[in-house]
């Protein structure tokens, strides 16, 4: 695993020659990278049709085959969203904070980028594309370990990028590398000298096991047990609509909705209404005792108040009050997406405080929790982390800050003592 | 260890309250903190003397000793820090970023506390009474551990802590717990359902062995291996005083200057002059070849160079280039506070750009790297993690954000398809 060791050095190095590297080189390096795209199209689109191929062979399920497609229009598609990225402001080098401690000692705190990222995903052979131009926009360096399905198409990718941030600056040609076995990646795990944040883009399991593994921070993403309370004073068009949309309009997705929370007085009114257009789509109801006298529901388990679906099931379940959908909420959820539909400002303010999730909605749909939807641009991924960064996250996930003061020969002997100087502690503009 | 299980659900539980609760209730009990510990002056001040007289029959070393020392007059300034905080600004509650992301559909992203902050510290029983009221004031709640020779000063100020708060909000009574034990904090590791942070104020070795054993992120901090590098072009009357403050003003301390970097151009003009005030302060150098042509000082081995004395040694290097200087703070440093002493620009620019240190300075002393001089109110730590917080710590390391999103029903299969809507991700004031 030397050889591990040494791809680590080499990104640590290049990292400290991004950190300088002006944002027109680094726009100029994702711009070779698109025409890279371009002009081996049909290189990339044979050697995903390999994996393709392999992949049915092995008997992969066809979702997992859909993902895994890589042509002409998903590369179109990648090719946009980093000429996008192009055009988006530098997330390096803005001034967070200026200060005059004392006169002529000036603190800034100024943006820079992380150093060096490790990103674990699987199949989708775009997510290696998104997340490499993502890292050198923000000036890291990266190192990429994708699904075995998508070997032959993510090898090709690789050397794309590679030759395209290369052709802008040779000392660049380590910014973006590819490890080939999973091991590889889990030697990574132990580099934390060189290693500065790790992204797994995968399973809770994934997630939780290289948590286990390392000293380095790890932007993870839990399960996404998503719920919408519909209170007393809800607008119940409104509420069917937007559950409906959170349960139905894309239920692979983990800012749908997987429980839904109902106020015990317009429980009656409002659950026959959803339910019927549930039941058209196809969603299958698992409820607490006080909803299946209500609509026709499966009993749900313990568990089940747990689950992530993924899919058109839905779990249901009568409260009596603001309180009680709060800490069932904060007890059984993951901290990802929540939402409240009421026409009582007060109760969606004390929803919105108490509850403790990465995003809270307000009348809307628990959909709408996502990096683009958001405005940020292409996401890194949502995070249900509570420190660093939270919800979606873009860009601003990948820099940190740095301080930087500049004296004329300041000391700091001249504070302390009796004839002390102060400080001045003035915001600057 | 159930107990602690519990202890660390009951924080979670308070911490779900502190959450929605306003600065003044916050402030409310900051005060009541304050005034507790002058009401128990007494009680803390006998409590103290029995831990003093316990440190000197085991024989504990003096600077050890004093720093265990909590008497009126350190009381009265842990009474005005808290007095301090009262007045700062709220952390929680300030929007970051404001969205419109289409008609009547609003995101905001909003600061708020991180939740359940676990906190090891050593000797000084201050620590308690400092991060206790950090945590209160950014409406986090804390368990914490300290040192096993401050053990009845911790206790009484604990109750004090407990009391206080108890008194604004009774349902507050668990937000400051005091664990007894080490094995009790090595529980807490394992807990990462309730506790969101951990902050090990203490050795390298204590942070080191907690990342290697918990998934729970750590506020942590390496050890302060500083630089200063004296530039071809630097004034050497301010190089003098600079580098005479950084190292002997106060030795003890991470942010003092361990590494003198020296360009050759200027070192036989500048390295006696500053050796011989050095001398005369007691300061023993290490130096390499070229160094030692010039100034009286022992070999420095390759060790030394990773070394953070705390004490009046210096390691002295002669480097030919920029580029040499900054390659040398970059692999042996810490990645703490490393200063340029030059009169050109671009060098500094240059420097302060690739040092990858949380704080880089021009023309002035490491020892400014602090959170009282930054102007951030009292400190939470140094970090040099590269995600989260960075550099001297304040208020700003203990709360994370939410996005807020209120709508009127929107609903994401609004903006798919063929007569899509499109966002308008308008940014508001």
């Amino acid at each position: 695993m030397e050889t591990i060791r040494r791809c680590a050095e080499r990104a640590k190095e290049v990292s400290r020659r991004l950190q300088g590297a002006p944002v027109e080189l680094r726009n100029r390096a994702l711009q070779a990278m698109a025409d890279e795209l371009l002009r081996r199209e049909d290189e990339i689109v044979s050697a995903n049709r390999k994996d393709l191929k392999n992949a049915r062979a092995i008997g992969l399920s066809p979702p997992l085959i859909k993902r895994l497609g890589y042509d002409r229009e998903r590369i179109g598609e990648s090719i946009q969203s980093i000429l996008s990225l192009v055009s988006m402001e530098d997330p390096v080098g803005r001034v967070l904070a200026r200060t005059e401690l004392d006169e002529g000692l000036i603190l800034e705190k100024v943006t820079c980028p992380i150093g060096v990222v490790g990103v674990i995903f699987e199949s989708r052979p775009d997510a290696l594309v998104q997340i490499s131009s993502l890292c050198l926009k923000s000036g890291n360096a990266v190192l990429l370990k994708g699904g075995s399905e998508a070997k032959e198409t993510n090898k090709v990718l690789a050397v794309a990028m590679k030759e395209a941030v290369e052709s802008v600056d040779r000392r660049f040609e380590d910014a973006i590398q590819l490890l080939s076995t999973r091991e590889e990646f889990r030697h990574l795990l132990d580099l934390d000298d060189f290693v500065d944040l790790l992204i797994p883009r995968g399973s809770n399991e994934l997630v939780r096991s290289i948590k286990d593994s390392t000293r380095i921070p790890v932007l993870g993403h839990a399960s996404g047990v998503c719920h919408t309370y519909v209170d007393r004073d809800a607008d119940i068009d409104m509420a069917v609509r937007v559950c409906y949309d959170a349960k139905v309009q894309y239920p692979a997705v983990c800012n749908a909705m997987e429980t839904l929370l109902v106020h015990k007085d317009i429980a009656s009114d409002f659950l026959p209404r959803v339910a019927s257009r549930y039941e058209r789509a196809g969603v299958e109801l698992r409820g607490d005792a006080e909803t299946r006298k209500l609509v026709r529901a499966s009993p749900a388990t313990e568990e089940d108040w747990f689950r992530e679906y993924n899919d058109l099931v839905l779990n249901v379940r009568i409260v009596s009050a603001l309180e009680e959908a709060i800490d069932h909420i904060n007890k059984y959820g993951s901290h990802h997406t929540d939402a409240i539909i009421t026409r009582n400002d007060a109760v969606a303010k004390r929803f919105m405080d108490d509850v403790d999730s990465a995003s809270v909605m307000w009348n809307c749909s628990t959909r709408f929790a996502d990096g683009y939807r958001y405005g940020l641009g292409a996401e890194v991924g949502i995070s249900t982390n509570k420190t660093h960064a939270r919800g979606p996250v873009g860009l601003e996930g990948l820099v940190i800050y740095k301080y930087r003061l500049s004296g004329r020969g300041h000391v700091v002997s001249d504070y302390v003592g009796a004839k002390a100087r102060s400080f001045t502690h003035r915001e600057l503009p």
